[in-house]
C-alpha cells in the first residue's frame, strides 16, 4: 500500500516523535521530532531530517557536525504516532559527542554516567 | 548521586516519553508515556507502569495481558525529556499481540508488514 506521511497522527503542534536506533548496534541513539514534511524529507534524502522545537525549524541531522543519520529502515508503530527509523550513524548522535543521548542510567536510586564522549 | 522523578523534563501534560527496548534482541518494542509516579513505580517494582492518556490512569504493562516487561536497565537521555527503560518482555509487547509495535516499514514509498501477530 502507498504510504501517505499525512496518514501519521501527529500531535496538537503537528509532530510525531521519531526514535533512532543504529542499524549495526542495535543500540538507541536518540529521539527527536518529526513534521509530516521532515518525514517526507527523510524518506526522499535517506538523510533522517527532524523538526527542531527549539529553532523552529528543518534540522537534517548531522547538516553543521558531519554526524549525518543515513536512512537505512523507516518504521511506525501500531497507533500511526511514533517513528523508528534504523540508521547508520556517522560519529556521535549526541550533541555531547557521545555515541548516544541515553548516556545516564539510574541504579539503586543513583544515576550512573555510562559512557565518556568520543575523542574528536 | 541520588536520582529525583521530579529531575526529569515533563512536557504541559506532566508526561514524558518512554522507549521500551528488549534487552536481549535490542529490538525496540513501544514508545508510551510516563508521568513522575509511573517514573518512580517503575523503578521501585522493576514492573515496567506508564501512564495511560486514553484511560488517565497508570497501566502496569502486562497486568490483564500477562505481557510483563521486567525492568533491566532505566536510563534518560541528555537533555532529560526522554526515557529508554530495557527490559525483559513476556510475550508480545504489541496490542495487536506483535512482539514489537514497530511492525510496518516504508520501502520505496510502499507499507510492508515486518511480522506477524505470534500464535496464542
Amino acid at each position: 500500500m502507498g504510504f501517505d506521511p499525512k496518514a501519521l497522527k501527529y500531535n496538537e503542534a503537528g509532530l510525531i516523535p521519531a526514535i533512532a536506533q543504529d542499524s549495526k548496534s542495535g543500540e538507541v541513539l536518540m529521539m527527536a521530532w518529526m513534521n509530516a514534511e521532515a518525514v517526507a524529507k527523510t524518506l526522499e534524502t535517506q538523510k533522517v531530517t527532524y523538526w527542531s522545537r527549539s529553532r523552529q525549524s528543518f534540522w537534517i541531522k548531522g547538516e553543521t557536525s558531519g554526524h549525518v543519520q543515513k536512512l537505512v529502515d523507516f518504521r511506525y508503530d501500531c497507533d500511526q504516532d511514533c517513528i523508528l527509523v534504523l540508521v547508520e550513524q556517522t560519529g556521535a548522535a549526541c550533541h555531547t559527542n557521545r555515541r548516544t543521548c541515553f548516556y545516564t542510567a539510574v541504579r539503586d536510586g543513583e544515576t550512573v554516567e555510562l559512557m565518556k564522549p568520543l575523542e574528536d
